[in-house]
């Protein structure tokens, strides 16, 4: 086992991976950018080194600076958490390079599994659903209406070099394909100066669900459930639940098997995260892994029973998987909440500053994983995210009335958050029902914040 | 189900109490003394009231005041807590006649099991082992010596009208019976007039092992697995955990099934608890029965996923029980640290105060029972305990580590407390083997006050 890890990176999963290290008897050794020199994984922690100024390039993102520490203070191995160098496919060969075990898949996987095109390559090779499409360019709008004939409507056409919305169309009905496929390639041509063109099949309103997975150096996969992560606010995850309210039994086996097919395909190892859409007919489609640990696990770990942080390392130490996949059963429900410093009524915009005052739900079936503290000053450097809010009950509808109680116990003095916002979620008639998708929250925002403001709340009965 | 619950409590089992309600939609109303203004469970309540000065006897224990704020506010149900009025039969039998549910047994159960030998007769009629002994006075040395032959050595006499060790003798060979019983009886007769005298077994450095139950109204009766509270200090419980080491798998099935037969002896009904003492042989005899909700009910919590507050209030209503004892597997293992507001190198002596600063740990398997926050002054008037701090994980040892990092990340700036003998705890080989029985305290307070000033700490290996 590992006698030192460098833990690269800050905020709650600093702490979180803190606390994997002093329970593994491992020592951690923890860095900070200028910004940082009072969070909470620096107070924590023993052995603490600033690496650099508060931008994250000069800091959390400088590979020689977090190398070099490592060295110096003897430590075997890093733990990258999520962001900043967790995907870093330099980053994973150069620990390799320097002789410290990188605490995620190789460097190799991460570039293909980084690699959009290659990776959708690798899943339809490992018979991985994907999104139905074109799987390279289209050259002519009746190749591209019998191709859209066989995959079913409704389709996207987009430009191989568009961006923002340009040469981009959906199309509901057969006898408008070709007409929108001349006019997005006209607007292609015009605005990016190439007529290349992809078609794919438009999931309205899907559901995002992942499957997390643990794999060991000596091949054993295992997946360990999966997480509804459709509560989403910009293309950014708010609320996680697991188990997901939209998968059969017979659901979430095909898809933890899919998930499973994909990690061996791609000779992943560690702990890694199998991202799906699933449409409203309850067909799933590929669309990314993960090579990392992510926000939102501990929905994962309440209902498994397993500590991924710890498989993680025990992994990267090369030890085999603890568990075998008939070992892993979901027991009850998990939901996580993620509190932002933001102010929901302006667009979501970042709002760091002082926390003058907080106290933090407990009691039964009450996670928080923070590095909040009463006094401490929120940076306006990083990421908004101050505290996960995480509650475990027998059930689904347990869950969410654990959640309320735990939403109206937490006080932040301070800065502007989403509590409110989160709280008024659980309350809402089709979250309660888990009758909701990626569009849920865009489509309610405008009676989620009223109802805020009014200080009102639906009830689900 | 209920439609508003008076919590009769304070601290930490209030808050408990409350969260339970709130996530039954029921609505909590909590009472408080004068002495409790600041407390947080009147701090999280909308409807708080006031029932008398400080002392308990004026508040907390307080019948009259406490029904009639029950009345006055609409309550249907009150729930006890533990300590003040929970065993109180008076107080059960004046709820019922108020037409209040009292959220535990009825008051004729709690008179059965409040008196030490009728629930010995019972339990002896029931077929539960109780401590070998006379089951009445003893007339001569003969017969003490024929029983105690017959129950085994080594043996206790002790004078009906005894106290303080005086007319009591510890007999462990067969040939000093005769002599000790004469000269016990003879202080006997010498310091209280009588000379009447009991014989039971000794049972030397036993563990303390205690079965939760549950009863619904129709008679439903399962046990909820195992707590080993045997450190303890001046007979109160430091530091519990579930399931305990000691017992096999045979013998948990065993003593398991003597806790049901209890409980179904006493027509129980609502959460009690069955408490045994484990001598080294592996033999267990019933004490006594608790019938309240315990303080290190959490530990049973986390390790059958089962919320037994939330269960308490069904059963009361009428409901019946949520679970067969075919649905309770106990799954990983618990451990819950008593914070207390004392100093252990001075007889743990009380040391009630103003908390200047307080931070809970959190993270992966942490949970938080407590009233504290910062800027709280903890009143000099009631009981010691500030939080418990309970963690959960796989197995035994990772439990441990896990509250051994937890108790690092506590800071509690104010009176003195015993985190230091807690981790000084945690450290000890005979606590890691598990290897430790109702002596281990006493036997090692030494040792363990020596390491905290020394800053030391030894290791399990």
């Amino acid at each position: 086992m590992f006698k030192r890890i460098l833990i690269a990176n800050r905020g709650e999963i600093a702490v979180r991976v803190f606390r994997a290290c002093r329970e593994l008897d491992i020592e951690p050794v923890v860095v900070y950018s200028q910004a940082d020199a009072e969070a909470l994984h620096v107070q924590l922690a023993e052995r603490a080194y600033c690496i650099g100024p508060a931008r994250s390039a000069d800091s959390y993102l400088n590979m020689d600076a977090i190398l070099t520490v490592a060295q110096a203070t003897g430590c075997d191995a890093i733990h990258p958490g999520y962001g900043f160098l967790s995907e870093n496919d330099q980053f994973a060969d150069a620990c390799a390079q320097a002789g410290i075990a990188f605490i995620g898949p190789s460097g190799d996987v991460i570039r293909a599994m980084g690699n959009k095109a290659a990776a959708r390559k690798l899943m339809v090779a490992a018979g991985v659903p994907v999104v139905p499409g074109s799987d390279g360019a289209v050259d002519t709008a009746q190749q591209a209406k019998e191709l859209a004939d066989s995959i079913g409507y409704p389709v996207l056409i987009k430009a191989a070099a568009g961006g923002g919305g340009r040469g981009m169309r959906r199309v509901f009905e057969p006898d408008q394909l070709i007409p929108l496929f001349e006019e997005a390639r006209s607007e292609s041509v015009a605005c990016f100066g190439s007529g290349e063109m992809y078609l794919e099949k438009l999931i309205l309103n899907p559901r995002h669900i992942e499957f997390q997975i643990l794999a060991d150096k000596e091949g054993h996969v295992i997946q360990l459930g999966d997480r509804d992560c459709s509560i989403q606010r910009r293309n950014q995850k708010l609320l996680e639940e697991s188990p997901s309210k939209a998968l059969t039994p017979e659901l979430r086996a095909r898809m933890g098997a899919a998930a499973v097919a994909a990690a061996r395909a791609a000779h992943y190892e560690n702990a890694g995260t199998i991202e799906f859409v699933l449409d409203q007919e309850g067909n799933f489609y590929f669309i990314e892994m993960n090579t990392r640990i992510q926000v939102e696990h501990p929905v994962t770990e309440l209902v498994t029973g397993v500590d991924l942080v710890r498989e993680q390392i025990r992994i990267a130490a090369g030890l085999p998987l603890a568990h075998t996949q008939e070992d892993i059963t979901l027991r009850g429900h998990a939901i996580e909440c993620r509190i932002n410093a933001e102010d929901p009524a302006h667009d979501f915009q970042p709002r760091p500053g002082k926390i003058d005052f907080v106290h933090l739900p407990g009691g039964c079936g009450v996670r928080v994983d923070t590095g909040l503290y009463t006094g401490y000053t929120l940076p306006p450097f990083y990421d908004s995210l101050m505290a996960k809010l995480i509650v475990y009950a027998p059930t689904r509808l347990e869950a969410i009335r654990r959640m309320r109680r735990a939403l109206e116990e937490l006080i932040i003095q301070g800065p502007p958050n989403n509590v409110d916002l989160l709280h008024q979620i659980l309350h809402h008639p089709d979250f309660v029902r888990g009758n909701y998708t990626t569009g849920f929250l865009e489509a309610n925002m405008d009676t989620l914040l009223a109802w805020s403001r009014s200080g009102e709340e639906t009830e689900e009965k």
